[in-house]
């Protein structure tokens, strides 16, 4: 981080959004209950269709529970390979993202409602970067287990889940993300018009 | 904003989010090309499944083409009412996010592409907003009207509209957003346990 004295807002959030990235290996340093509250905080603060806020989220730090969503997707009793990804069990905390859906099944409800879910969910990763915490936004492990997951968290048939997020400390510092250039993902007036 | 010198990366940011707002009415104030340049930079470097990086943005900034898009929703040649939302036809700048799908039409692939769309759309909201910039996420207008809009703007059939996006200075300056507080969305290890 550049030193933020010299820095506006824009630029600042620009670092910040340029250092995001998937983080799979953590230390085992607790994460402070605090500054999880704050981060679902800064989820709240992302708009929904119709102001719905519908967003809810289970935060799950047992060992036990972390143990039997872990073993829904690795070898029972896997342990961190060293430099490898960190299994659930020991991931610090791990975010469910869940919500009812007050929108419908309309097409205009399905956008609605994914609409008013993710910018939620990268509120919560920004905030969890800004404050040195490592994440990864996962959606497709919560899909594959969808029915245990359920049992194991109580979710009522109403509530689906969208997104698990991991959290903790680094165990490595990663460098700047790589995209590919504005010119190539840019056009302008309309499609295939270079920028 | 408060000054930055005095504020760590995650207070910078909580206030940043706390004041965004969805901003409806704007002044005649043209953006800055390099700006939103800057906005879609800020998009790409939000997190996608597989890193696959399927956000595209089309920038639609001449007249003609926005009264053309703003009479499929108004009244033809509707104009600004006083205080009133901005018709489209006479917003600064409309950003239409599009993407093909790379994952395909399985429950992970549907939620690999949402979850590879909308957090590089609340990148762009939230850059905007740091640049001093007003907007507001739309996706029921574009469901609404895909198939003109498509022609308006060459769409290839394989690319969809996600959210329209306007953009501008905004005409009132808007306070901070007011949000249920963390313990009415947070739960303790299980759906339902009190945070």
């Amino acid at each position: 981080m550049t030193e933020p004295a010299t820095l506006s807002t824009l630029d600042t959030l620009e670092d910040l959004m340029a250092h995001q990235r998937a983080v799979r290996s953590f230390t085992d340093r607790p994460v402070d209950e605090a500054l999880i509250a704050r981060l679902i905080r800064a989820a709240t603060r992302a708009p929904s269709a119709k102001n719905a806020q519908c967003l809810r989220f289970v935060v799950v730090r047992n060992p036990g529970l972390k143990r039997q969503i872990s073993d829904l997707y690795e070898q029972p009793g896997t342990t961190a390979a060293p430099g490898g990804p960190t299994p659930w069990s020991d991931v610090p905390v791990l975010i469910f993202v869940v919500a009812e859906d007050p929108f419908g099944n309309s097409p205009t409800g399905q956008s609605a409602l994914v609409a008013s879910v993710y910018p939620g969910v990268q509120n919560l990763l920004l905030a969890a970067q800004a404050a040195g915490l490592g994440t990864v936004l996962t959606t497709s492990r919560a899909k594959l287990k969808e029915r245990e997951l359920r049992d194991l968290l109580n979710l009522p048939e109403n509530v689906d889940i969208h997104a698990v997020i991991p959290v903790g400390y680094p165990a490595v510092q990663l460098g700047r993300n790589k995209r590919k250039p504005v010119r190539e993902v840019a056009f302008r007036e309309r499609y295939g018009e270079p920028w």
